[in-house]
């Protein structure tokens, strides 16, 4: 089969990207009624897939949405949908909606969940050590633990890092940090990786499971608790973090200097990662 | 031209409904990036369109979204549509969204938003004597004053209402009363009717606007304050009004009796607004 630049897939039917028509009925587009997930593609492999469909299986559950097909074939299908992509890295996403049915906050009857699915080129790992946060206050919902299509005040709060001059922005509620918006908020402090509690304030990262896990395999004591913007502000260094940007670190906030303290610490999780992706792609 | 049963329209093109495609890269399908309103056609003209124009321009300003067109277009647009269908009296939605683009947090440089609008056959005016709610946890964003496509927390409390033999949820915030999973609530209660001030928990309903202003030309005390479920149980009557369903009389809260002891304020009420009806349907 002749490989493509890059995919969509939708129910069955496969095109490119930017040529993908849905039906205007389907939930998500009307009350945003589905879940998705984010997995990367390193040497044509799904990067933590497991992980990511345990997480799918839980969002699905949460929001009561059943999934249209069994894990596994669901896992196969999106190899094999990233096998058709020319790139051996790419950015792969998917979704499950509640089905499609004219408009009504009901559940409908007699329909099927949808599957969307796509795939496009990534360039590989990306790192940075120049990122800036501004902060924005957390007015979302008390269910940011399931990954929802109910983005609106993310994709509010990443426009706000924009145009700030930032890469990212990070909520507080009620005077906690709590996340970014499409990333997770960890830091370091005398030696110890401390990052918000995966309670139902956040979304509970792959990325963050897995430097936990790193911590623990290097001796990095880790403490899940809630901090302020000014603790934040103090730490030696701030990380944060995401399935497709796994470790930026962080050099200022709201315009003040921070971090940047303990470089060691911040290249041991690097190598981590790094040795983790090679692994797992041989 | 031959008239519709009913009617799709997406940026120009015209469909059945159930026909209606559009791109994936929608955002309202990615985020739920955009904003909706519902209006009723009465009569063949739009009911209370200017406040519905209105309501759409503030929640299309609180979240930065365009509008495609300058707002009388919309509203010429909204009834021309309305005009194909075949009904006399029809639901009528429309949604804008923040335009069609590759998957990104960031505003879209270089693309329009989306006018999505329907309208159906509705049976006529629905109110109901016989409303029973069921209360669940409000844990919404903290801006439900905006009418945007993030509702997923709406349809999962409107499905628990009706797994619970109710009509309605009603959404309780830290003990106070908000309102209900697509509809806003009020009370009378020694002559005094008593609702949610529309801050940032409440949608400002057209219909709960209406209700006050109805007993502003009746002589009947109105209070904006917060409420205890306990004291909405306690009330003389309860009314769940929307556009859709403008008085919907509530016997019933988590099975048990409540209301239904002041008939007459809730007829004085539902003869305005059928008044106002046929009023501006001559």
């Amino acid at each position: 089969m002749e490989k493509m630049k890059d995919l969509a897939y939708y129910n069955g039917t496969v095109t490119r990207i930017a040529d993908m028509m849905i039906p205007a009925g389907d939930r998500g587009f009307y009350f945003g009624d589905g879940i998705y997930e984010v997995a990367m593609v390193f040497h044509r492999k799904i990067f933590a897939l497991e992980e990511h469909l345990d997480r799918m299986e839980r969002s699905a559950a949460m929001v009561r949405i059943e999934l249209p097909m069994v894990r596994r074939e669901i896992g196969d299908l999106l190899q094999e949908l990233a096998d058709r992509v020319e790139s051996d890295c790419q950015f792969l996403y998917w979704q499950i909606t509640r089905g499609t049915a004219p408009r009504n906050h009901l559940f409908p009857a007699g329909t099927a969940s949808n599957l969307y699915v796509y795939s496009k080129p990534w360039p590989g790992v990306e790192m940075s050590d120049d990122y800036r946060l501004v902060s924005v206050t957390d007015t979302r919902f008390l269910n940011c633990n399931i990954k929802t299509l109910n983005l609106l005040l993310n994709v509010l709060a990443a426009q706000t890092a924009k145009e700030n001059g930032c890469q990212e922005a990070v909520f507080v509620r009620d005077g906690i940090v709590t996340e970014g918006s499409h990333s997770n908020v960890s830091m370091i402090k005398d030696g110890v990786f401390i990052t918000h509690p995966a309670d139902n304030l956040i979304l509970p990262g792959v990325e963050r499971r897995h430097m936990i896990a790193y911590c623990g395999e290097l001796g990095i004591p880790v403490e899940e608790r809630p901090f302020t913007l000014e603790e934040l502000k103090g730490a030696d260094e701030i990380i944060m973090s995401s399935t497709s940007h796994p470790s930026m670190r962080v050099r200022e906030i709201d315009g003040v200097a921070v971090g940047m303290k303990d470089a060691a610490t911040v290249e041991k999780l690097r190598k981590m990662y790094l040795y983790e992706v090679e692994k797992r792609g041989q």
